[in-house]
């Protein structure tokens, strides 16, 4: 098992209540968890790892504290620590060719939660601003707390979001008129707004309560054939960036080595003996 | 016109009182609708067959009996069958290549009614599991009764669903949060929240209301243009798969043909004169 | 600044209330604003030199008069006009030709609105049929009145819809099978469910209160900044039509130049002042 | 073993000197092999046979006679059978319903070559015309004798070349420029420009010696491993259509399988040992 | 027939001993036809003209004088006039924005080429530089004479080449190894090379035999069914641009129209007689 | 400067005589360059540092000793170490996951060539197997010795080549005939045929002006605009994976902030005054 104690900007715990769950928190309360660049280096170290780990087999993202998942890029930290205001007298196309860099590292750290092969629930409470859209796009389920409150807020300082959103964000839930709005307009929206646009899956009372389901979820889903689980995850990556009939192909493709699985007898066994069913490790 | 009196598996109902509209129902009712291969590869011969039929204009497709739209695959006649436990001793890459081509081929089966050239309609009641969502999604438009119970059952067998559920549904629905979450759970939903998320677009009473209903939004498809009404599927489905830019263009060859068709001046007279268009077989 | 006194078919206002916002009203009120051929045209140039207009940043589209945003194509203009009548004795391939010219000119009049660097916000009231819908797809947001009704209408007259919606409405609702449905039916919808299905933001009382709420919108996102505006609008449109990593690329390149804008440390700073930030023309 | 004496229009041996090698001769000779419309549908399920036979790993085509290996549609049957002619009163739209169905139908059995699952090495002698060309692109391999023939010959009777010329002669040799000079002239060209362009791997000096080096290297190819070869032929396939990044993705997800075969072992071994090696049949 | 008389800086000759050609001549001898920006505009004015004149099936381009075909951008002007220069002090996102503008206009002037319905032949002698090879990849047949001089010039400049060369010249020739060779190193190439790389399809001994084959060339692909090879032009431009199963349905959906046309028959009819055929006008 | 004095199994040299300009020779000349794990880590590295190292603006890669560029997999160590053997008694599909992990990471050390910012020149002399056309095919500029001895050599040892040649070999030579013929049947090849076909754009005598050779068009390179070579390098490599009209929005998006370089002046006035210009560090 890898090991995880030299994580510095995230908690990461393995609730014995829910075998093969990682719980992953976004550790600095005391700035709202906003995000400066060794954070995002180490979220996307911390998930490579996990999804290489077999003993997890679900994992739940949430921020600490009372306030806020995470009120996106710590701007202070940014326009002082220089990729935006730096680079002295550099051309250009120079700082262009670094900034493509930056911006190019920048979301490969957050894209490490979709590449992740196992699935990530975004569990929302507080502010959710700007980069925690970009992230909870990335993860394949997102719940919330009543008191969330989002925004795609980046046109706010001068920018199109350029981490993930504006490439996610119509794809997860599908509309893009109201993306549109949103996105130009830089509105707040609130967790009500996000269920009827199906960009959360369901709203919890408090935190606590939303933590307490997030976990629940994943527990739900490290229950099921890791091999199973990991499939369609990837598969419906694939397939939102694909044509129907690509998406076909791929899936046989892939399920001509997974149907050879032990785990499609053990499950259809214990379904008909109506016990729980065990998979081995993946 | 086709003979459709072979058909084994399916009955194929011609109703008196909607002109140009099939009736296909599954056959199968002791059985809860489950499906085996043979059933498979008849639905793709008859769909096949109803596609070219000129006499046909729309299509919609229900369950048997009571109790089940369909229960999906027949796990025991498959299991028993062969190919998911079979293939002997043959090595794994041996297994594979046998795996694709019958996954190749079950796919392109159910495929059958998305290159139907006519709408299918599915009306599905009861259970409605694994494979009827596949077929739900290779058809265009969906209604329920109000007593369903869908679910994307594949991960409790241990497998990825790979007849068409995960590359067509998050196209049908538009959202993929909702979709991983379905798909990764296998949690039953119900006709209400079926329709909240758009995979039906009506909820009727019970089974026979359904059916009835299915029928009259047939009856009224199969009342229009079929020029009209075949481009608009045909060209709906191309769109899905491609940029704005490449459907406006495929749109623009495709009625470069049809717009030399009678049907528009019949059409339009019949609205200035307020009366019933024929238009002539296709 | 262009000179708009030319524009024959359309009214081009800048109200004063709304900085950098123009007004463009569809004005044949006594035809149901109804289109011929010079008015698509027109509705080309128009849109290519508001494009480049540096002091707008904004549009609202609406339509005149009290009864309807447009009733769509004049088919009595076009059938005597004679694209669809006309050619005379010329062979299939021939009229084929011709046929595949006039749509693809007719479609690029209407995309316009799409490539329009400045976001367009559809505000639609009373009828709203055929081409009221093509041109609500490719504007970036769209309003309606209460009163609205709209239909993509195109298979009641023997067509498949060809100037934008089978291409676009799927992608701004996220949903084939409720565009299936209404495409297939040609059937009426009205304000509450273009809300519900997402092809509205948001629903005004009568048409008075929809032009008010539209420019207010306009006027919100025009007083942001324009370099931030225009990027999210057209990485938004690029994304519609490529996978996510592509996105991600395509961001990260059009972003390697624009955040050397002043706009972002402008925005940041009147951002930490509390007041409101002044923007460069674009 | 399927069974091949019922195939009509062609001759199919198993030369007792390469195992696992299928000789297929189109059998028209009097004709110079032009092809009617039995032919194309015989072709189809011949190849799709093949494809699934474990006794065959590569199949060379080729024509009887020593006039051609075809001169191409029977033009005279194409314009007497009807379908180019008839359809008689039907509307325009109609009648493009039926061709659209009929081409469709046409590719799909030339296709068979393609996705036939075994290489096929077109042996081309003599006049090669029209749909020796669709035919040829489709294959693997193309050889060719000294005195073939070659044209695009379809605009020399007012059509564009339907049957998939247009869609993969320029991916088979590369060069948009030649093709392109080669379809709008329909002029001839001959195997010394056919080998320079890349359209044809090798020439041979007659006929006979022709099917004897194609069937050396069918002989070659079948002696590979199985699991490698049709797994090549896939992949190069699915590469044509692609970037480089998704072959690169299908590739890992095919040999995640295909790399448990025992045949790695095999090969390796008896490279090391210097002897032929023995794969299990596929 | 359209008026070709205001045009300015090409000379447009009709020569009377080929049928329907068009002669396009770059006119500015004296500077070596180098182009400044009225120059591209009328280009594409021109072309798109061409492209809808009835009386025109095939152009032949070249350029005045014994120097050059072209040696492309001409520098000294295009520095001067001012949009690499110029834009004052604008910030950098603004510039950028303006120089998205000017080159999408420039390429698009020069894509006018490609989307010509007619084909479009180069015909190219002495110096042959920058963008006289961006106009000669979206071209459809390219000729040259013994002297000529190619290069891809623009790294010389500083700049990488955005009119259409990275774009198109792989395409074309097929090799993206010699297209990273001669764009990386800007040095120049002559006939022979161009030859053998397949970018020009043949070399004549001077000017004066160039123009002379392209006319003929041109004259035979006139003579042609306009049907016929404005399809092939179109399907094949479509085809260079998509997976070949998409390249083969759009060739069935574009020849459900373009088979009923009567230059079939025609065509069919004078082959058996060994005379002449006469095609309508298109 | 980054240091490269840990690098291992490579000589990382910066000639004198080329300003800017990488030597990185494969040092394993005792086992002819075959590669194992290690090894292929170890370059990734190398090429993800040499890309951001603003002291380099062109890259040679050769082989040491005097028998091979590489031999490619080392099998022995392949078969060794494990992956293709071991995984223990984990059922079919958990192995299916390793090898699709194990690959991924392979195939993304040989694509660091292709996404290092700086042109990468293979010069290859003696044996060039396997891996050899991976890595070859992942440069930008390919030259050889005339005693270089190539081949697709994986079918050969019973699997499909999976680490890019499959993917990227067609579309760096054009000719998908030729690829499918040398894939299929592991045949040698050697340098006249590598340059007919296009796989190396220039021959050698023997390995000590190979070098040379390479080196100086490593230099030539070196001495252009890095701003101009590197987009060249990237639009490439997009144009590859695209249609055209995406490539030329691509570069136009790119260009928006290259072309505000002072390198197209600089490049500009150096022309003009005949004399050596000298970029900004990139």
């Amino acid at each position: 098992m890898p090991d995880y104690s030299s994580i510095k900007h995230f908690n990461v715990h393995f609730p014995a209540e829910h075998q093969y769950v990682a719980h992953v928190e976004i550790n600095r309360a005391d700035k709202m968890n906003a995000f400066f660049e060794a954070m995002w280096l180490e979220l996307r170290s911390l998930f490579d790892t996990l999804s290489a780990d077999p003993s997890v087999r679900a994992i739940v993202l949430s921020g600490a504290g009372p306030k806020a998942f995470t009120t996106g890029l710590d701007v202070k930290a940014a326009s002082e620590g220089g990729v935006l205001s730096a680079e002295g007298d550099a051309d250009t196309a120079r700082k262009a060719a670094h900034l493509r860099r930056y911006i190019g590292t920048f979301q490969d750290c957050i894209t490490a939660l979709e590449r992740c092969e196992k699935p990530v629930i975004a569990a929302m409470h507080g502010f959710a601003l700007g980069l925690a859209v970009d992230m909870a796009t990335a993860c394949d389920v997102r719940l919330c707390a009543r008191d969330v409150r989002f925004a795609v807020k980046e046109v706010d300082i001068g920018l199109a979001a350029d981490i993930g959103t504006l490439s996610r964000l119509p794809k997860v839930v599908g509309n893009y008129g109201w993306v549109k709005e949103v996105a130009l307009s830089a509105r707040m929206f609130g967790a009500e707004e996000a269920e009827k646009v199906g960009f959360v899956s369901r709203v919890f009372g408090g935190k606590e309560e939303l933590v307490k389901g997030a976990l629940e979820v994943a527990g739900l889903i490290a229950s099921k054939s890791p091999v199973a689980v990991q499939g369609t995850k990837d598969i419906l990556n694939w397939s939102r960036d694909h044509p129907v009939n690509e998406g076909l192909r791929y899936t046989a493709v892939w399920n001509s080595a997974a149907l050879q699985t032990n785990d499609v007898p053990a499950a259809m066994l214990s379904g008909i003996q109506k016990r729980k069913p065990t998979f081995e490790k993946l």
